[in-house]
């Protein structure tokens, strides 16, 4: 195999145009064992192999610096740049994250997770090259689906006032996860059809010179397209047109599945992984349909991840135009939402936890400065959410829950959450986020609250004495065991509290507490700093009630274990009750 | 005169157009009358008479809706709906805010005074409108200089999609606040050339439809234009050729200096306000300047606002490719200058703190994730920053300073923020923000660090007992009054605090203090909720050491008086010291 030999770039610079084809088939062998196997994103690396060898051949890596877009298409860069083992050895699989990595590589400059920041972060490598008067290339590599992020727009927009050596490589698969929304993709069409040549042009129109290249899976055609652009002193686009799920016919013919995949069984495409326990997804997706049949005014809001809340192809058409995926584009979601609600629709947008960190702004001035009633659905928002450095869900509340006039609520169990979905759809005072649970679904046979108009007014659900237990959200079942368990060492029936509201204090409740209480304990499914209990612990800190807050240390974490993250942070029920009740 | 009579648009429409035609020299009257004594938006209001009225006269405002964008342009707006007194006469000019506001006039949809947002709450709009299945038209406003803001250019994507009534009416007058930067504007440049001919068009590109208008100061022209497209059934954008400060010559001749104004003389132009103090603009401009020159590496770059940090034209001129202005594209200079410290530079991004909303992902994940050694100077931070709703400076501290890996400072005096400032440019291994003092350029003999690289490491400035004062970045002052005043009422001398850092708990010294002091009151200058004193109140809540925080209310305030809001919130010593000493 070329590929067992092939250590840095340097080593594929000798092969010829043939064998750096077999190589590719290689390569795509090498990416089939390991996502069969392990899952990953599929379609994007399967249809980058060529584009990506031909890129390492041509040019000077790491000298020349690339910066692969939101690492989707990045796993080919990583089998070329020392790391092939982690593809095609199994023992190696974890030597290596799915992202580009610095910590991995001299070849990767950043770690990064989210959409559309390759040209701007580019453009920060060829402004600081520019600086020291170095002359290195600069290679921004971003897919068609990236493009209509705003950070992508502003830097495309920015990128031609560089007046320096600077590549923007767009790999258009004709693709996002889902299909592409915008206007954008109508000019991609219009380029990949008339070879590029159309007068109307959108990269041209933002001021940038243009290349087009029909076969973007052809290396030859690659090489020479690159070595003709190598050393330019300006800024270009290189327009790629690549196939999606390349060499692979499951993923050829059903790209949207086929983005990012599970383990699955080579020969069929059958993932491994089946579940058939209930889910939040395809639960909400269920009601939203049956509240959109009911009332037209209904509309479902999602930014290229339409099946966080299960709206798979079949769904979105059985919703129509009371569906709307506005692409990779959370800041026009959240200010449309407040249009939708200020011209009398009922909106609820939703995204995951990591993303909804591309639209503080809009939250704040599009939204809560004008109280308009939408909703936004937070998913993934949690300890248990993503383990990936970039897309954690642990710093949405001292992210979001400072944000004035917004009424950001933390469900406990299924029953609360539809509650809670169904009140704030059918209110028009407040706009409302919701923390989506991510501790499995569980149910209640207890009545739960119809109605969340009285803000910020928690919920006794177990009367007690001595101790309080503040447990919001999702880490209300661990309040409940923190409960019995102080229960059986000491014989006293603590108080246990679903907040509910995340964002305030119910000092009415805190107050009554002082009477007969001591201690208080705060649990949160997120970072401490900011956050739920600190509002708590204010509350009480000039009185005499004692105040445990107990929630994740500040930091970035990646590929962590769950169980080893609570343990450190002491979020056991018997590391909670022996420091509570040892002090 | 006409304009007296407009209480309403309906009174504009039976008017002829030689009477509009003066009513425009009327509006320009009011205008003129309300900026020179009062300050605001000049130039492009004065630049977008002819056009409102055009707007108003065609369209049949409220049941059609308009959005306008940042609020820049909605004077004339205002006087044409209800408002025309807070122009014409003095006594009425408290009547009304700078930007659009809903509680004014419901010819007003939303508060609008951040960029780049019109069209997709518009686009909100207009799906609020389908849903319920309504026929009004809607119709976004935007300027040139909004058009690089990434939540304008996804909106403008993303409104092809709408497949109903909507328009964009882009005022292009040439200009952001200083000079426009990006690509697109050489396209905007090339339509105007062309007479909106040319077929490279980045409107079309985007997959809308097109239309141009020369003379966007003829109230005939625009009325025909307006006309032709009202109810049109598909989403159009009709681009405006305006002059910005039209009517005025030195605003016509200084398109920069006249975009904002202070209370000026109507027949030199001369600003009647003068400032000859100290002020943190210049100071910061003629630092960076002199840094430049000694090191090549150091780059200023901002957002659209050059002379938050004092950069005029000549201070630009003379800084040449060390000084960047990439427009209005916060989430792209976030990024770019993660980039450009990665590749060795040393760049510092300032802009007001508000607009520090606009990227919070990008500080998140683009920068601090990668631990790249950028610098963000954040201005007008505090309560005595700007006071309209919308550009508020005292939600930076909830949102920042809980960013892991985020280094925050909040200096006390002048020579503290050039110290950390230039600290902070010199090393290379954090991410370093810096709130900018907003109290005025106050002096300290003393010595001051000049390492800030022992993280969280608080100062100690004068030792005491019993209690011990907190006070963050510009409220230190106010802290040195409290201290006095505590020691002239009780004889103690109380321990004062010089946190400096903002993003963590000085835990060394904090359990130090527990020895021999039993109350610690915390001061920061912003809102309390996820706030810094939180921080504090949390490491105590569990100790018998009494935490009595001061700060701000988490709510949204508008055109407030200083004294007032510090009054409510209990921060004058008086009241401080009232509180603490009576508990």
């Amino acid at each position: 195999m070329y590929i067992e030999k092939v250590n840095s770039p340097a080593d594929i610079k000798s092969l010829s145009k043939e064998q750096l084809q077999i190589m590719a088939s290689e390569i795509r062998a090498g990416l089939m064992n390991r996502l069969s196997k392990k899952g990953g994103h599929f379609g994007p690396n399967f249809g980058f192999v060529e584009a990506t060898i031909a890129l390492h051949y041509v040019f000077n890596s790491p000298v020349d610096k690339f910066v692969f877009d939101v690492s989707h298409q990045s796993y080919v860069h990583k089998m070329l740049t020392g790391r092939k083992d982690a593809y095609i050895y199994d023992e190696h699989f974890e030597d290596v994250s799915g992202y580009t990595n610095p910590e991995e590589s001299e070849h990767d400059f950043f770690n990064v997770g989210h959409t559309s920041t390759s040209v701007s972060l580019a453009c920060g490598l060829a402004k600081g090259r520019d600086l020291k008067g170095d002359k290195e290339n600069i290679i921004a590599v971003i897919g068609d689906g990236s493009l209509s992020g705003g950070e992508a727009l502003e830097g495309i927009d920015f990128a031609s006032e560089l007046d320096s050596n600077f590549i923007i490589v767009v790999n258009d698969n004709d693709m996002s996860i889902a299909e592409n929304h915008g206007g954008l993709y109508k000019n991609l069409k219009e380029l990949r059809d008339s070879d590029g040549k159309c007068a109307c042009n959108i990269f041209k129109a933002m001021g940038l010179d243009y290349m087009y290249v029909s076969d973007g899976n052809d290396i030859e055609t690659l090489i020479k397209a690159f070595e003709s652009i190598k050393d330019i002193n300006h800024p270009i686009v290189v327009h790629l047109n690549t196939k999606k799920g390349k060499g692979y016919k499951p993923a050829e013919l059903n790209k949207e599945n086929w983005h990012w995949c599970m383990p699955f069984d080579v020969e069929t495409g059958k993932s491994k992984v089946t579940f058939d326990g209930e889910e939040y997804g395809s639960m909400t997706c269920e009601y939203l349909l049956n509240k959109m049949k009911a009332d037209k005014k209904v509309v479902a809001v999602v930014a290229a991840v339409p099946t966080c809340i299960g709206f798979t192809e079949d769904k979105r058409k059985e919703a129509g135009k009371q569906f709307v995926d506005v692409g990779i584009a959370e800041e026009h979601a959240v200010a449309m939402v407040s249009g939708i609600a200020k011209n009398g629709g009922k909106p609820v947008f939703a995204t995951h936890s990591s993303f909804f960190q591309r639209t503080y702004d809009q939250i704040s001035q599009d939204l809560c400065v004008n109280s308009n009633a939408a909703t936004l659905l937070v998913n993934t928002a949690s300890v248990y959410g993503m383990n990936d450095v970039t897309h954690l869900g642990i710093y949405d509340i001292p992210m979001m829950s400072n944000i004035p006039n917004l009424v950001y609520l933390a469900p406990t169990n299924s029953e609360e959450y539809f509650a809670m979905l169904d009140w704030s759809i059918e209110q028009n005072k407040y706009p409302v986020a919701i923390r989506i649970p991510c501790n499995g679904v569980i149910h209640t046979d207890a009545k739960v609250d119809t109605d969340y108009s009285d803000i910020n007014k928690y919920q006794i659900t177990q009367k007690g004495e001595n101790i309080a237990i503040i447990a919001l959200g999702d880490f209300y079942q661990l309040g409940e065991s923190v409960s019995s368990l102080i229960s059986e060492k000491t014989g006293i029936t603590p108080t246990l509290i679903n907040p509910r509201f995340i964002t305030g204090a119910d000092e009415e409740m805190l107050e009554e507490l002082k009477k007969n209480h001591s201690k208080v304990i705060t649990l949160e499914d997120g970072i401490l700093d900011g956050g739920f209990g600190e509002k708590i612990a204010r509350y009480y800190s000039s009185s005499d009630v004692k105040v445990y807050n107990y929630g994740l240390k500040k930091e970035f974490i990646d590929r962590y274990s769950v169980d080893d993250i609570l343990e450190q942070n002491h979020l056991t029920p018997e590391l909670i009750v022996n420091d509570t009740l040892a002090l």
